[in-house]
This record gives structure tokens, sequence and C-alpha cells, in this order.
């Protein structure tokens, strides 16, 4: 099987369950494709290769049986290191968590995809704790961009970015709390979805900010990402806030086309800071969704501050005791963004979610008049790893709060968004974000597909490997 | 009509209803009762002669020309100082609200009760913005105990237990965020439900700590609370927690018995600290329910002090501006507890509120296996207006906050509970909490009717009125 890298995960499956070649030949190309690929770019943690291919072998067997193999069958994929897999030590890029005991279970997200037949082949490179939007870690180094080795790949699932955008697999999984999807997703080049949150099962991962946690798909078509979105929707008990019984799949809806979507591309907040090169991508898809209205999302700086505030308390809370009793086994940065949380007052903490209620409100009444509202993703391209500020609006800012600017106001409140790569022959990659009122996924991808078939967005080849 | 501040509401509005009385014989006499009542106790705000007869008017009206005048036609009721009333400035027992403007609309449980046909007669006093045990009020003065005007009335709806346990009026409202109505409920010796959180619309009311506040009513008999509670009952817009559309009314459920109910008495924390004659009244109830069952509500000490966290933040944000503006304006009591909010770490609200999903998912397990549990109310008599500490399993404690031992880890996840007044022919009142599962109103109100049965629960008469 030749330039398999260059295949989605719906080619490589149908490949498989037609027979054309098997899950074992695909797991084993992965493989040598990580071996090869991952040196440069320092995206994966582990790699499965002993499970893979007894996982391969068993979709094999079930091929042969002639039954079902699932609707992923044969599909390599990987996940940010904080899925649990069951016999493996949950890291979340930290060193303490290595003397934590390995998972019994594997995350839900991870056994439905198991289940639909895909291939678990390892684990990715994060920020640690999910803490930041470069994932540069000081246990385990950076992670680099495929397109650019000197940049960035983005965080905090940029091993996860990387992995699908230089061509090691064709589908990971990240988490999402500020942008953590969407940032490596726009300077990486591919598509990263954000769902709804409470929609996907977040059972089995180790959380950051509860109150704004949500996981995600990577991958390089429209497709693929409905695919695999399909594949782990529906109900959780183990997951208290996941309760959707019976969910539309999205992946049948892919040829609908825009048929009715009324679609704005957001504008004050949302229309200033980025670089010029970033609002042309969006015009060049607004375009061609033929999205002439303008809304304005409001108080959307407003929002941002009060994401900020909840990160940090919750994330605070959750690693307190850690904080306390080994405070120089924390990644540095990581550290001093969590003391700094311990001193923000609870009356603040309370303030910002009642905001959040307020802004929840007003911009669901914005969804009255829109189906989809388009904004950039990232306000640059991939930054060069020691690149510390960058110019907004004539000021001079700090990078790495900074690449969440467009992601934080609309995962704040719990908005579906996926990021799509907007073709740049010449340059680097360029998200644009395609949001939706809660639980419209459909629409996302309807239009996502829009711009698909028109060639205006693709994940595009990594020259190199 | 004589010796009315004997009987109930119900009895009042059958009177009306029968033409036996009118509306406006029932309102003089209520205004004449606070005129000659409230100088001793200090329970009124103010008393709305003017507007009050109107109502009384309009309701024998309505009766002369045979309309329904509703379900508490001509019952004379009042409420805390934290109600707007349409065309007064809701003070909340504090100074600065003084230079509120007044409020344009009832809050929604006034006017429900309006609409019933019951008269309002005035506003009552309380601990300054809902914040304390006592009702003694810098501004206002304090709320003397009926039954021993050198004792405390209890808080923070001390007005509205005194007015009713005093003979002044038969129905009156006031709030709990972690005691409020209970503790003075006991303390007065009547009746004071806290209904399941969400249960009946807060729109209207001044809030002291959002995702604690419960309203509800004060009475001297079941049926008065059961018919009050139902007046009351229904979705509001107006208030987006308040969702239920077609609540089962109470009162007709009330001859019913016991029937089936498994009736159970806390263990483990509220088992203890209270005084002897505290427990004895207990044990009365409980033989007088067959309640052989003992079950343990885990954690309550935990609960209690998560309570204060988030009481404490909520709290502080909903002041915090007015405390930064003018904070010798505050009464003493109540800014010493808002500063020291404004101190309280974000981490340990989110915190406080992560425990408060875990003990709440427990004490609901406990419902499955009974369907009412018992337990004290406060852990004393009424205290002296000078007395500042307790004594609790012999350790000197605080009086003020452990008036709430029992009280606050029942609010803290919204639990229905009814403090039900013990007969207690030589001593000062003593009230017991009958506890039920989310929205089971009903049952607490069919053991509270058989209790009042057996003649072991009424709300003493006052001497000396």
């Amino acid at each position: 099987m030749q330039n398999w890298e260059q295949m989605d995960a719906i080619a490589i499956t149908t490949a498989v369950q037609t027979g054309e070649t098997t899950a074992r030949a695909v797991t084993e190309a992965a493989l040598q494709q990580i071996e090869v690929g991952n040196p440069a770019l320092n995206a994966f943690t582990e790699v499965l290769a002993e499970q893979a291919l007894a996982s391969a072998d068993a979709v094999d067997g079930a091929i042969a049986q002639g039954k079902d193999a699932g609707p992923l069958a044969g599909v390599p994929f990987a996940v940010k290191d904080l899925y649990d897999v069951s016999g493996m030590t949950t890291l979340a890029g930290s060193k303490i968590n290595r003397d934590n005991p390995p998972a019994t279970q594997d995350a839900t997200a991870v056994a439905r995809l198991k289940q639909a037949g895909a291939i678990l082949v390892g684990t990715l490179h994060m920020d640690e704790y999910a803490y930041g939007f470069v994932t540069i870690n000081s246990h385990y180094g950076a992670t680099y961009n495929p397109h650019d080795v000197s940049r960035v790949a983005g965080g905090s699932s940029g091993g996860s970015a990387a992995a699908v955008a230089g061509g090691l697999i064709p589908l990971s999984l990240g988490t999402d709390t500020n942008g953590s999807i969407r940032v490596p997703a726009s300077l990486c080049g591919i598509l990263g979805l954000k769902p709804t949150y409470g929609r996907l099962s977040r059972a089995g991962v180790a959380l950051f900010s509860t109150s704004l946690d949500h996981v995600g798909p990577f991958a390089r078509s429209v497709r693929d990402i409905a695919a695999s979105f399909d594949a782990m929707q529906g109900a959780d008990l183990r997951d208290p806030i996941c309760t959707e019984r019976s969910p539309e799949p999205t992946l049948p809806q892919l040829p609908q086309g825009l048929n009715e979507l009324t679609i704005a591309v957001a504008d004050d907040h949302f229309a200033t800071g980025a670089s010029p090169d970033i609002f042309a991508a969006l015009e060049t898809v607004a375009k061609t969704l033929n999205a002439e209205k303008r809304v304005t999302i409001p108080e959307a700086k407003r929002a941002r501050a009060a994401a900020y505030i909840i990160t940090s308390c919750e994330g605070t809370n959750l690693h307190f005791s850690r904080l306390k009793e080994r405070p120089m086994d924390f990644d540095p940065a990581t550290r001093d963004r969590f003391l700094s949380g311990a001193f923000i007052p609870g009356h603040w903490y309370t303030q910002a979610q009642r905001f959040r209620r307020w802004y929840r409100d007003r911009v669901r009444e914005l969804f009255e008049q829109v189906d989809l509202i388009l904004a950039p993703t990232t306000p640059c391209v991939a930054p060069k790893l020691e690149q510390q500020t960058l110019v907004i609006d004539g000021e001079e800012v700090l990078l790495r709060p900074n690449l969440g600017l467009y992601t934080q106001p609309l995962s704040f409140i719990g908005l579906p968004v996926l990021s799509v790569p907007v073709q740049q022959p010449d340059g680097l990659p360029i998200g644009i974000q395609i949001i939706a009122a809660p639980y419209q996924e459909a629409k996302i991808l309807r239009a996502a597909a829009v711009l698909e078939a028109a060639g205006v967005i693709a994940a595009p080849a990594v020259v190199g490997h």
C-alpha cells in the first residue's frame, strides 16, 4: 500500500473493508511512518505497536469471517496523553503522574473508536495538564510543526495535531478547554472539532477545567471528522453530563450542501487583531459560503476574561494537592499559572459564572437569526518556537495567551466549533472557525463539506517525510 | 369576630367565603392586632393599612358578586422585607437599599398569594441581607420572640416567624439559605416550610446566595402551609430555575395519613449536640410516625463547611460593589462576614461545589430506602438576646453560626424540609425537621398532618397579647 499517509480514514477503512488491503498492512505502515516521521516532530509519548497489531489482526479476522468490523475498521488513531488507555499510566504531560497506577479501563471515547474498528497506535504529547497553547513541555520537550519544524504545533493538543498533519496517522483525539483543539488544528493545517459541551463523553479523560473541557477529533477530511464524531456520540453512564440518548449521525448528512443555511461573519472582537492574510482567508471562506451577513458576539473580551478566571479556579482546584506537595515537579510555566490561580477570589469566580449565563443567553439570541458564524481561529500563523510576543492592533502582547484570542469566547459557552484549514499554497496553514448553536454540529459539517468540495479547504501535504 | 388570631388561614378564609365575616373585618382585626402586638415584638418593617383594606374590599366585592375570590380569600399575610412589593423600596434589612427606587412589580410569590385572595398587610424584619440566624439588626433593632421577649426570634426571617407566632397574622413568607425559615420557625413554635430548591419562584426576591436561596411560608397549621405552598407553585418565566409546569397540589392529599411511607431518624451528626429536651421531642415525633429506622446522612459536617464557603462567595459577589463603596453603612456583623468572604479562594468554592454533587448523590441514595427523615431543627430552644455562645458536645462554641447546625446540611442540596413545633406545654418551643427527597413535599405534609391530628405538634398560643 503506497502513499497511505495521503489517504483519509474513510478511504483507508474502505480499502480494508473491500479487501484491497488489510488492517495489519495499514497498521504496519502507520508504525513505520511513526518510526520515520516522529523523531522530527516529537508528537508521540508512547507507541503501542504490539497491541495495535493484535487489534489489526482481530479486525482482519472479523472481516475474513464476513462480520461487520465497524465504520472505522482498520483506521490507525492515537490520543492525547490524557485519555485513559487500559494498562497504561495516564501522564497528562506531567512528571508527577508517572507515579500513578495504570488505568484499568479505556476512556469512553477511546473505547468507542476501538469498537468502531479503529486501531489505537499510541499516545500523544501535550502541554502539561493541558494548560497551554504551544506544546512546549519541560518534561517531554516541544512538539514541532510539520510544516516548519522551527515553529510550534500549537497546544495543548499539539501532539494530536502534528501527528495527523505530519501524515503519521489519519485520525487523533485531543481536548479543548479554551482552544486546545482548534489552535493546533489551525497552526498545523488540519481539521479539529470541538463539539458541543457535554455532547461527547469525558469519562476516563484527565480533566483540566471541568466546566470548560471538551473532547474531540482531528482529521484531514470533513467525512473523517463526521465519522469519528458519530462513532463517539451517545449517552454515557460514566459521564453525568453526557446524556444524549439517540443522537442523529452527521456523516449521512454530508452531501446535503448549504440548503437554507444562513451564515454570517463575526465582526467586532473577531474582526480585529489578526494579520491580513488571516482575514483574507476568512473572506475566501465567507464568499464560498455566501456569508454576506455580519453579526456581533457581544462582550467577547469580557468572555475571555471570565473564561480565564473559571479555568484558573477549576484547574487550581484539581491540582492543588499536587501543587502543595510537589511544586518543583511541575513544568515551571504550568506551576506559575496554577499558583496564581490559587489567589483568585471566589466571588470573582461566581461573578464570572453569572456573566457566563448572561453571555450564553445573548449568543443564543444571535442563533435565532443565523445558523453558522465564521471567525478566524488564531490571530497568526504558527509562531517560531522562541517567539514570546505578538503585535495585536499595534500593541505588543504576550504570544501564548493570545493564541486563544478568538477561540476562548466560544468554548466558554460550549458552542460547537470546527476549525478548517484554508488552502495556502505558498504559506503556512491558516484555520477558520465555523461556529454553530449547541447540538448543531451537522450544520457545521455541511458547510465544511461545501468548502472542501470547492477546494477552499484542504489539509496540505507535508513536504519532506 | 373574636379570637381570630387563634384561627388558621383556612378557618379564616372559610369564614370569609361563607359570609360568616368579611375580608374587611378580618383585615381590620389584623391591623388592630399588629398595632397592639407589634411594639413588643418589632416584627413589622412597614404596615400597609390602606392597600390592605382596599384589597379586602375587592375580595368582599367579588364574593358579593358570587365570584371565586381564591383559595386564600381574605387571609392577611406579610412578607420578609426582601420580597418586592410594587411601589415600595425593598430594603432587605439594610440601610443602603433605602436609596433604591421602589419596586415596579410584586415578587411572583407575593403576586400569587394576592391572586389567591390573600391580603398583604406589611413587610417584616430580618437580618441585614438575610445573613444571620437571630434577627438582631443594627439599623432596625432586634425582633423579639413572642414566647419570651428576652429571647431571639431566630433568623434571618425572624420578623416573619414572630408575626405569625405572636398571632398578628396567620401567614407569612420568609427565605431560607442555610436555615433562615426553619430556625425561626423552631424558636418561635410555628411551622416553616423550605421547599425543594427551584420549586417556588424567586423572581422579585433580593437574593443572598443564589445557589442556596429558597422562598417559603410560615403558618400555624399543616393545611395552611399546604394551601399557601400550592398557591405559589408553578413555573415562572421570570425565574429561570422555576420550571415545573403542572405541579400536583398538596392540600387535597392531606387526609391521606402515612399509608406506606417509610420514615427514619437521622443519626450521626444529627443525633449529637442538641440538648436532651430536643432529642426527647424528636423521639415523640418518631414514635408517633412509627419511625424505627435509623439512617446516616454522610459527611454532614463537611456539607456545613461547604455551605459556608458557597454562601460566603456568592453573598460577597452580590454585595461587593456596595461593600467597596459604603462599608460603614453595613450592619457590622454582616460587613465582617462579607469582608471575610472576599478572601475565600475560588478553588475552595469549586471544591465545595464538587463536594456538593458527591454529597447530593449519596443522600439521593438514602431516599431509595426511605421516604422521610427526621432530625432536630435547632440544637437549643430560643437563646437569650445577649447569649453569645452555646455548649455543643461539651465544647463552648459561638451561638449564632451553630443555630444552623442541623439545617445547613439539608438546604445545601435543596431538599424540601418542614420544621414542625412539638407540643411543649411547660417550655419554650422546639422544632423538628421532616425531610424528603426533592419534589416530595406532599409526603412531608402527610406526615405532619398525622402529627397534628395526634396532637403532637401545635403552634402554642401566645400568652399576654
